[in-house]
């Protein structure tokens, strides 16, 4: 007998009927002698649906509140769904956040799961009974409500998955896995039979939106196993697992975008001591995110350039910040920068053990007529700053020569 | 400073605009000096769209997660009311049933109120916040969400201004108050200014639809004084009280009916004891409600009729139980029934101290050429079934003759 997390994501659960076969969907994993825990998003529109009320009442909404109010929705899918198993003959109990206890800190909109009481679903799940739990929300100390951000509900199942040292905690969604890359993009794009932890979070944190990156940090941490697969097909999906030896034949496991950031120079700065710290802090006090930062080489005239990388949406707002830095530092070149580029990126554990990924990408972007602005590179991953128009070019390119289309490719044959 | 409970039902917390409007209100009688705890409904529509949902997963959807699907519903409302209120410069903090404990047994869909801590919600309000909470809901021994059932809202109001020793607790609603009868069908019915609680149970318990007739008995035993006033306009209401001299004047407080009944007789039957036992029992396991019951006195033949009133949607299925009892029993005259029927009750505490309040009732309806099927009379009301297409004509006839219509009556004047 095994135990099972399930989370279904709001397109799954999205109307009654589609709550109904999600609830024969997992009667039948019961029946086949698996314990069940379920873990169940607000069904598709709902959360948008009271985030605008919130937005009506109060410009911006106090957080405390907006937990109390976006938390209702995953209540309304788990006793739908609780009355669904019921009515094919099966028990079944609904747990909010508070009733399982998943304790978090008290950081409203964006809590952090601190612990879980696993025994009242244990006793439930003992008792014969599916168990449905409320994702996305947890409780507080002082009893308050709190929601876990926008993809919480991942979390949410994998930290009940660890809590529960379940067997497996299987993420259910629109697609059929993680792919090697966006196949939208790519017809040749390839669902992955296995990815390491490592691979996943940075794929999810550059931009891949399958699994939310807090929810892989949390299976890493406590070595759950993750299914990744479609609520629609019964096909295998992708398995997030532990990194091992079935995985060193590749280098490259994946290609991924991202067309939500900003490019930004500020050039002919005197290159001297605090100089970033002058032009950062204004930025960060304006609570705007910095992605890649590079700093060019003073050639010689005592100044350089800095450029970097910001969210698209607050593009406007970061040039007008630092239209006034520039002149309080003595910037001799001003600012500029665009808003249409992409960050192509290649991520794969195989990069440990290989010299020359990264060069061998330049040259690829370089047969294509691709023009690399900015380089970013970690153990695993290698990104590139390029124009937005090129995207497709640059992702189909990487995604043949690296011949990720192919099922498992031996070490030799990736050397391009 | 006084401590004030105000209570909206759905219709005033209908949508955003609404919400702010009675945020608004509540906040002027906060700056006059008064600590305010509101307690709201669900948004009108949203607990009926809930219930569908829940029918549509399960036949009879399983009570306890009906409570879990139905309990969201106030958990909006109180989330945007506290935002409004946030967002007029005022702190407010908003209690779901199980963060106030509201404590209930685990009667689930009908729960009844078993204790309150008034403890968070004094803490709340020394520090100058408004309390908003969830209308209808409460928390079971084993942490269970309950709610109180249709008109439960109300319920939580008069238990709070109980537990918390309000100076008063105003129920608003969509008309001006109590009133003498409908005014939709007697454009003389006159609102009441005070009205005790004996009477109003009466009301309620009648038709009068304006007060949920649990919180009635709520206020009478711990008296708290209702006011129901209307949302829409600032015009005093209704005061429900502890009966006092003022109100001794009057002799019929108010007409009411109710056209939702329906009326059986079953004849000819044997004249012998456990005969009404083995007429009501089937009806009983079925879960029908029998509201009045004559038996006719036996005329010498050993046989007697027994009339009974059901809900009117029950008509047909107690009409079809009892074709068998009649059978078994040996009914010499089988059963007929109306479903055409209403019931017209007077009511007033002022009966107490005088007879022939029933004669005189009876003579107004005869003179009107209404012929009486049925008769039940309490201390404090006496109702009649007539047939429906009488209604009007009835309850005018009756607002004339004991002139409700007129602020105070002298005692002396009252007789007709």
């Amino acid at each position: 007998m095994a135990l099972i997390v399930q989370k279904f994501g709001g397109t799954s659960v999205g109307n009654p009927d589609k709550i109904k076969n999600v609830a024969k969907r997992v009667l039948k994993n019961h029946k086949e002698g698996n314990q069940m825990v379920v873990v169940l998003s607000a069904m598709s529109g709902e959360t948008n649906r009271l985030t605008d009320f919130g937005t009506e009442m109060q410009e911006i909404p106090d957080p405390r509140e907006m937990d109390v109010l976006l938390s209702s929705g995953e209540q309304v899918t788990i006793a739908l769904f609780a009355m669904a198993i019921k009515s094919l003959g099966k028990d079944c109990i609904s747990l909010l956040g508070d009733q399982v206890k998943i304790n978090t800190d008290n950081s409203h909109t964006k809590a952090r799961i601190q612990s879980i009481d696993s025994d009242h679903i244990v006793k439930e799940l003992d008792g014969g009974k599916v168990v449905v739990v409320a994702g996305f929300q947890g409780v507080a100390d002082n009893g308050d409500i709190t929601t876990l951000g926008r993809g919480g509900s991942d979390t949410t199942a994998v930290a009940l998955a660890a809590a529960l040292q379940a067997d497996a905690c299987e993420i259910f969604t629109d697609v059929e896995g993680v792919y090697t890359t966006d196949p939208n993009i790519c017809s040749k794009a390839r669902k992955i039979d296995r990815i390491s932890y490592d691979e996943m979070l940075e794929l999810a944190s550059l931009g891949a939106k399958v699994l939310d990156i807090r929810s892989v940090t949390f299976a890493k941490k406590y070595n759950v196993p993750i299914h990744v697969r479609s609520t629609f097909t019964e096909t295998e999906g992708t398995w997030v697992v532990k990194e091992d030896n079935k995985m060193e034949g590749r280098i490259v496991s994946g290609v991924t975008y991202n067309r939500n950031e900003a490019r930004i120079t500020i050039s002919g700065v005197p290159d001297q001591p605090g100089i970033a710290a002058k032009i950062f802090t204004p930025i960060s006090d304006a609570d705007i995110i910095v992605d890649m930062i590079i700093q060019n080489q003073d050639t010689g005239n005592g100044l350089t350039d800095l450029t970097f990388t910001v969210p698209r949406s607050d593009y406007q707002r970061t040039l007008q910040l630092l239209q006034s830095v520039a002149e309080k530092i003595g910037s001799k070149g001003g600012v500029q920068g665009s808003d249409s580029i992409a960050k192509i990126s290649i991520v794969g554990v195989g990069m440990r053990n290989h010299s020359g990924i990264a060069a061998t990408m330049f040259s690829i972007l370089s047969k294509e007529g691709i023009n690399i602005s900015m380089i970013s590179t970690s153990e695993i991953k290698v990104s590139c700053i390029v124009e937005e128009k090129y995207t497709e070019l640059a992702i189909r390119a990487l995604h043949d020569a690296f011949e990720l289309d192919k099922e498992s490719v031996p070490e030799e044959e990736n050397v391009i």
